[in-house]
């Protein structure tokens, strides 16, 4: 099944808004043996929209549109398409009644205001695509042409929508392309450069099965993608599995997952099988370490709670770290974060303790210490270590590597 | 001048890259007032180039294209193009020098791989233009429809020669649109769903000068975008001063700033002005709060630091949170959001403590406090206030939902 997408919205075509909805749905299509052929982009106009939707209709027969769904009067998806489809608008009552049900449950005073019950309008001889992530459904229409699926431009509620709405119905629809499925298996690790990766995989020389190798650098470590075409899904898988077996050796330790796996989840997953509840006690992250471990549902299985400390005082303070310590070490040190770490441990009554303190910068730099260095201890009561990092970026991307240094350091003292 | 940009590469298409050169480019010209109407992604087949090329060129005669230039043989661009306008393609000796000599200096062995000598093939009658930041020149072509200048695919590159290279010549090209330049203006507000501001609006019917307005709702609250036409920058940006001057009343106390201001640097400056060190208790939120406040740059003057009050033990014991309170009105609510801001402030020493607990999902709903339920305190040892929220979407979403609200309510605390 060959296919295009028509993103529609002023922000895409100014630019303020990046658009990552057409590459999500080319993704997820590809992964099933359904190909995007061609991306358009238009603006908020109807003209601009019928003319992009029906090229894409005469070129294929079938199009995905994002966007253009909300109740402001600057959405004109629904009512172009329609009259490209030579179809009236009608008022559905399901959605009305739908829109008025959501407005009711969180409180907010009846009618309903005349700009949310134009999202009850749809063109004639429509099917809707429940949308379970928001208030704009989706529309199906279809006629001798081809069809048009609209979804809505919000990411969340799109991909939502497009996995359990619109997926299943395309699956029903036709054939999957003949050149079969485009898979792809991605190993995450973390602390390691991408050129020693490299120079490791290069030396090992590991057969792949034919799939292509990526390698994606980013704040959480070095993602290694792993693409091939096969004539199934499950031959792709197999192919794919055996390949990442083979790679596995070279990455060693420094690999945590595999595709979306997120490593707070993974420390949180080997607290559980050990029995071991965190704490976490933090400087120059301010609350982002907490914060990635909560993000994680059932997180309150193992993780007890923590200390943001980011003024000397509250180091002092709340945490009891010597002062004199402080003085003779400076905050930014081995000492500085291994007390932190304890302290947090045994003030929560948590078994393990993690410590971060650092310079985010841009301010706060010494020629010893400069913006990017970062102390990190983690320990239990038996055993704590402690390690300064270096890291590379600006105060955000800092930050976010110190973050996932630390859980890097608790996933290895759980595993070692 | 209205254009188009084609973006070009199977990574694009498939959605292992998302575009943000479309974006950028965009982005660059609006502010010249050059506008881009149309835009298209199509893979590395010399079919699919050639065609969106020319529907580009029969609507706009400008066309922009980005990928496709590199060495390897999957780069069709500059061929399929020529082949759209019935040139030859001739090797260009400057080019062939350049790479020759940009390899030599890398200590690379000569003679120049093929496929890199490939790089100085270029259409019949093409000018070059310049890469300063890598191997691939672009290509700038024109016959009687109008014409088209192919940039790299690699952001960084394409950056560089859009700036240096294309924007002088698009300059003297010609008359900038008639229409002048686009500028716009964002008033961020928090608070107040989309639909109730839209009302305000409707009913207020501010003069705007013509600006379009476009609601951008999202975690942080609804942003509402001005964007106008003007012979000058100059010009759109009274005209926009104006227009936002006009829309402020109807936004009221919900409106906190403009364009790209942070809410958490807003409530940093009003501690700073009013002398207020805060300090922050988080259930729900992990740490976010704390986060979002100490990404700021100079948080460190009015931010002490925080608790992590994850589990109802970490309440008890670092926040001296009473265990009957937590026992008789459960941990989220008015009383134990009140005990945790007190205690938050006492305990480091702050004038100002803030306390979040909530369910953010997707387990711990109950019927009387389900998911999205949230209780938010914020005060002085004088004045303490409290709130309900009930937030909508995922568990990230109520979480970062739940923090702006935590830091919208010290907003109000301070200014009131």
């Amino acid at each position: 099944m060959l296919l295009e997408v028509v993103t529609i919205g002023d922000e895409l075509l100014l630019g303020f808004t990046v658009d990552t909805n057409a590459a999500y749905i080319s993704k997820v299509l590809a992964a099933e043996g359904m190909e995007v052929v061609r991306k358009t982009t238009v603006g908020d106009s109807a003209d601009a929209i019928a003319s992009a939707v029906g090229d894409a209709l005469t070129r294929t027969g079938a199009v995905i549109t994002t966007g253009g769904l909300g109740p402001t009067s600057d959405d004109a998806t629904k009512s172009s398409i329609a009259s490209l489809m030579g179809r009236e608008m009608r008022e559905d009552p399901g959605i009305l009644a739908a829109l008025g049900e959501r407005w009711r449950s969180r409180g907010l005073p009846m009618p309903l205001p005349l700009s949310n019950a134009n999202q009850a309008q749809v063109p004639d001889g429509a099917e809707i695509l429940i949308n379970d992530f928001g208030t704009a459904p989706g529309i199906w229409i279809q006629d001798g042409r081809g069809w048009v699926a609209m979804l809505p431009g919000v990411p969340r509620e799109m991909r939502g929508m497009l996995v359990s709405g619109l997926l299943p119905r395309l699956r029903k629809l036709g054939s999957p392309d003949s050149r079969g499925v485009i898979r792809s298996l991605t190993l995450r690790t973390t602390g390691i450069p991408e050129s020693a990766i490299a120079d490791r995989i290069e030396a090992a020389k590991p057969v792949l099965n034919g799939a292509s190798l990526a390698y994606l650098p980013g704040v959480e470590g070095v993602d290694l993608r792993l693409t091939l075409h096969a004539r199934s899904a499950g031959h792709a898988d197999e192919l794919l599995s055996d390949a990442a077996a083979k790679l596995r050796p070279t990455l060693g330790s420094y690999m945590y997952g595999e595709d979306d796996s997120d490593l707070a989840a993974i420390v949180l997953d080997l607290c559980r099988t050990r029995k071991a509840r965190l704490a976490t006690a933090e400087s120059c992250t301010g609350g982002m370490l907490g914060s990635r471990i909560t993000a994680v549902p059932g997180s309150s299985d193992c993780y007890v709670g923590g200390m943001v400390l980011y003024a000397n005082s509250a180091k002092i303070q709340l945490a009891g770290v010597p002062e004199s310590l402080v003085r003779m070490n400076g905050a930014v040190s081995e000492q500085v974060a291994t007390a932190m770490a304890g302290s947090v441990r045994d003030g929560l009554g948590a078994d393990l303790g993690v410590g971060v303190t650092g310079v985010a910068g841009p301010g706060g730099g010494t020629p010893e210490k400069p913006v990017g260095t970062v102390w990190i201890a983690s320990g239990t009561s038996e055993r704590m270590e402690a390690r300064s990092f270096r890291f590379p970026g600006d105060r955000e991307e800092i930050r976010q590597r110190a973050t996932q240094a630390a859980l890097d350091m608790v996933r290895q003292l759980l595993t070692s």
